[in-house]
């Protein structure tokens, strides 16, 4: 059976997420996965890197809705990419590209075939009305040409990349999990340079720690930080057992340097 | 593939939603959809209006579960609601009429056949032992007559309607989305007694504003103000970008008046 | 079709649920089910009550995937669990054993095939790389032999259970759910002894108040306090219609007593 993500700024509390599955029921019998439905109100960022996140671990032909949306119904377009063997369905603000990147060649269409979509379509709730529809389209089979035409253009969005400074590693916070670690922009494979240094010293926020070099968060003793490279390819620095966002006040855009003790 | 959707009270941190699908999944293999674990607890009318906007995007064959359930174990009755090809089960407290009714024409049926049942059933959690197991035999495809009896009476409960009074347009806030947007009791189609007014003024809870007819929230500047109709037809007020709930204050029950400026 | 349920203290803001559904997706067309991701993170204890309430209610067959793993990529072990004829997958914390014992009679097995799991594997997400994929390979039907070895040892987690102290029942709180009612660990079968006296006296925590033997919630009167019998068997205290965790502050933990008045 193929799958079906949905992901929104919508709140758990709220049923519309509900409502853009039961549009999509209307034409699929795709396996729903909810990516999550409590992305910040209009953040399309933080949208963007969930799905960059969790898109490689979907076997191919899974679809991915996705709808964080500050301009519904204004003359922002509908987009489905495909790339990597999946297909991402949602507004032309940047939202799918860092995924559809990820997980191969995107090749970018913009919708505009309503023959796909639910009737009528109300300017606020296209996540019911236009992309949950066309991408239960997708999920059952329909090709992706049938459904619109390429895009000649399209937004962008491109998460910064931290880099090699000297001794020092710069970045900033990406985003922060469930347990406050700080997952950061700085690529994984930049540790090594670092590795000689069992210690290193993070700058994060206005924070300064001493970190260890690290697998894993149980590495370290209680209490401590680590500096590992996390099940997403980049950087994280992590207490274990605590919260370092909380220590820190660091979140989503903050500095981060790593340099050696 | 049917589709069976859960609404309750419980919490998503909580077991029970699960559990719910635990004893639905003996019974059937629908497609299980989350309308949402975060109602208010106890709150039957929060809970109507979630399955009242959400229920008309699912296909015909749907079948509901919803628990928002003060009064579960004592001698109020468990209902099964057929309406416009759609099926509502959950406890005889005005929850499923709002969806009900704007589904079509509700046929009430009380449910009175334990072999459709768990067994034993819990005093204090119908949801696993009378609602989900009821719910998914109705999904299965048994016929609703097997499972109940036609109710001779039971509890309603219907939205506060708004209303046009002279020049202004009247109403409540009915519920307030994750964006901080208020959706009003107030029926879309009065707007256009106003619509000569490009500009109007919105009284929500304490707070008066300057607001502009508008589609969508993008049609108006940041931070600026936009009455328009929205996904479910009826009127809401919004702040392009921002959470007008925060700015005014203005909670479900919060009268609304909206006049020419 | 099958039943794979997902736990996790990944929270409903992350990535990671999904990233584990899509790699599980990859194996298997089980019907997916949430039962909650946010247990309070790393807390084990809290993860075992969630499964232990809510497992009993699935069918035969149904596969659960736990991780609330503070050990993860340590030299911890990875578990599958077979109990009653179901089947639970997760880290060797204690975090599946209560809910195992409950099924039936534990077999436990050492996961030890990393062809039934994805690769390469992370050092800090086993849920995604190694629980996942193993769970929905037995959701799939692969024998639970193929994927692993019988486990000399493991750790246990066995929550305390409330007693008889001379006239009164002594115990703690379980859990607290939704509602603000306390989940105790004292047997429901306990409260036989006490039916006599239809006035009880309950302290909780830091407070004490009056109550009544009563079958469920809205036996007593709004605001009135209940001791009850509840859905998973133990004793309940709850308040009618109002936050008795709210009232008293007794949270997981906090001691209870329950005597005649």
């Amino acid at each position: 059976m193929r799958v079906l993500t949905f992901l929104s700024d919508f709140g758990s509390r709220s049923p519309y997420p509900a409502a853009m599955k039961g549009a999509a029921a209307a034409y699929c019998d795709a396996a729903f996965v909810d990516l999550s439905h409590d992305v910040s109100p209009l953040d399309v960022r933080e949208g963007a890197y969930l799905l960059w996140s969790a898109a490689p671990a979907f076997p191919a032909g899974t679809v991915h809705c996705a709808v964080v949306d500050p301009g519904v119904g204004t003359a922002r377009a509908a987009l489905a990419v495909a790339s990597g063997g999946q297909t991402l369905v949602g507004p032309d603000n940047g939202l799918l590209m860092p995924a559809a990147r990820r997980l191969g060649s995107p090749t970018v269409f913009r919708l505009a075939a309503p023959a796909y979509w639910r009737a009528p379509v109300s300017p606020t709730f296209h996540g019911r009305d236009i992309f949950a529809p066309a991408a239960a389209h997708l999920a059952a089979g329909a090709p992706i040409e049938a459904l619109g035409l390429p895009a000649e253009a399209y937004v962008d969005l491109v998460f910064p990349t931290g880099r090699r400074d000297g001794r020092c590693l710069r970045g900033e916070v990406l985003w922060v999990d469930a347990f406050g670690n700080l997952i950061t922009t700085i690529p994984g494979d930049l540790l090594g340079g670092l590795a000689a240094a069992r210690r290193l010293v993070v700058d994060a926020g206005a924070a300064t720690l001493e970190a260890s070099v690290a697998r894993t968060f149980g590495d370290v003793a209680r209490g401590q930080a680590a500096v590992l490279v996390g099940s997403d390819g980049v950087l994280e620095v992590a207490l274990n057992g605590e919260s370092l966002a909380a220590r820190t006040g660091a979140g989503p855009g903050a500095p981060v340097r790593i340099s050696p003790a």
